[in-house]
């Protein structure tokens, strides 16, 4: 079932003790580089470090008891998963996570430290399935869906009610695209309290599933791209895809060239460590700095986890 | 003179239009680290990358008329250069830098950018104050000392105003020690606006002329110390040591080690890119777990300027 503003709103008084109010932060040198006014909304600094808290700590926090004292478990290679951990933490209460293989260093390390069991996989949707599935049998959890869960997006849409309240005059909004929570939550939210302000979607031109499946009118699925954007090669869900249907005016694409180029401005310029996923929207300003010239622009820095030992750069 | 708290209040609202109000961040994995509450005042997003932009404009808008289209002068090998640069330009004036040629590729580029006009000079003190001698000789500008400076001094106190503020209930301030001008603006605000908060400082072991001129009641020149903290070089100045010796609790120190491994925290887990200057504090509270067990402890991030071509850390 499709989230409505009352949904976003109840998640925003259910996950308030529990997540930040995160800031909203200006550079003039990005500005002038796109030609634009940027409103950069740090969840990057967010707990667990990316905007994922908002949408895990709803849904974890909206479990009756019964169910809740059987645990919630998921699949995810990163951000959703030690931001369920977290928000399982916080209740006291088990995460069980299925991990591929090959998730990164510091994603496996984030779920350790907030005491999430981590089950590792083969690195295909099939085995993370069949190994969730084989876990929701045994324990009776409850599966936790990064996106795909109307509790989920009713969280990520808390992000831009605070938005709305901390830059009043926006004309666009962005988000990166990758499962389509944090881009669908956003326009519930932009639909029902902003209705002039538009949603724009970035997604890395060559992990584009978005973008063509809003073209082609149907889900187009995702085929392991590959994507320095490690957090945006899922492809939307059902639920995402139509709400995304209704209301994003458009996709718009960089490259991986342009990805890099991005996260490296935002830490030089804005001081602020976001990681290549988070840094697609100012990646695609910047490459289509035409359609928004003169405009207040909303991006949210979706994250910030990254292996400093791994930078996304050339080292010198 | 000895700036009072009228001058900080005078201050903050001549540099109001022209700086940001840095927030506060907070990081539970560097509260547990430490035993205490961190309450991270964000400089490293000031304007310019530095704290310093409160005391460089404060200064500039403080001219008169006259004064000031003859432009302001320094000698700097980095924030305060960069900052006095900005102020200048934002009240078209000229702003005349004296660098060191050996100042980092990235702060010199940082006062070309502002459009200040550099003359390099060999990197001594003696070649320093020859060089900017003999531009205020010919120019009539307005040397601006990046600390011994009672506007500088005020400006840099207003940092803390807006600490007090944002975080209400701290036991201690922290800050770097240099030459001691955002030290010593610290503890006047302190002093004036909330007694019962302590002013603790914070220098790099390799560079404690600070801590020793305390201890010993009278200046201790710098000599020319090698430190990663590269903002942190300059000695006390009569103006910050006078400041200091009335009003600083104690000047606490922490190794190169420790410097190094505080900045990695604050990227890796607060998501902030913070210069090792500024990771000092952080480094000193987890040196001293001790002496800060329980507390709420108000940290300043006091720049964020680095090159990411020269990580303080050997790459992978």
């Amino acid at each position: 079932m499709t989230p409505s503003l009352d949904d976003v709103l109840a998640a925003a008084q259910r996950i308030e003790p529990h997540v930040h109010r995160t800031p909203v932060a200006t550079c003039e040198t990005l500005d002038r580089m796109a030609g634009a006014r940027l409103l950069l909304k740090c969840e990057n600094l967010q707990k667990a470090g990316a905007f994922k808290a908002r949408g895990a700590t709803n849904a974890v926090f909206a479990l009756d008891k019964a169910s809740a004292s059987r645990g919630v478990c998921t699949h995810s290679s990163g951000n959703h998963a030690a931001a369920l951990a977290r928000a399982a933490a916080l209740r006291g209460i088990p995460a069980l996570i299925v991990m591929p293989s090959t998730a990164p260093r510091v994603k496996v390390a984030a779920v350790e430290a907030y005491g999430g069991r981590i089950t590792f996989c083969e690195p295909t949707l099939a085995a993370r399935e069949s190994t969730l599935e084989a876990i929701v049998a045994s324990t009776g959890a409850t599966f936790v869906h990064p996106y795909d869960e109307p509790l989920v997006v009713a969280g990520q849409g808390t992000c831009a009610l605070e938005l709305l309240e901390q830059a009043p005059d926006l004309d666009v909004v962005m988000t990166p695209v990758g499962g389509g929570g944090l881009a669908s939550g956003t326009c519930i939210t932009l639909a029902a309290r902003a209705a002039g302000v538009r949603f724009v979607g970035a997604e890395p031109a060559s992990a584009d599933d978005a973008r063509r499946s809003l073209e082609l009118g149907r889900l187009v699925p995702s085929e392991d791209p590959v994507t320095v954007a490690d957090g945006l090669r899922t492809a939307l869900s059902r639920l995402t895809f139509g709400i995304l249907s209704r209301h994003a005016e458009a996709i718009l694409t960089a490259s991986e060239d342009q990805i890099i180029a991005a996260t490296r401005l935002l830490w030089e310029r804005a001081k602020l460590v976001v990681e290549p996923s988070g840094a697609v929207p100012l990646a695609t300003v910047l490459a289509h700095r035409e359609r928004f010239a003169g405009l207040s622009v909303g991006i949210v820095l979706s994250g910030g986890n990254v292996d400093l030992d791994r930078l996304p750069w050339p080292a010198h």
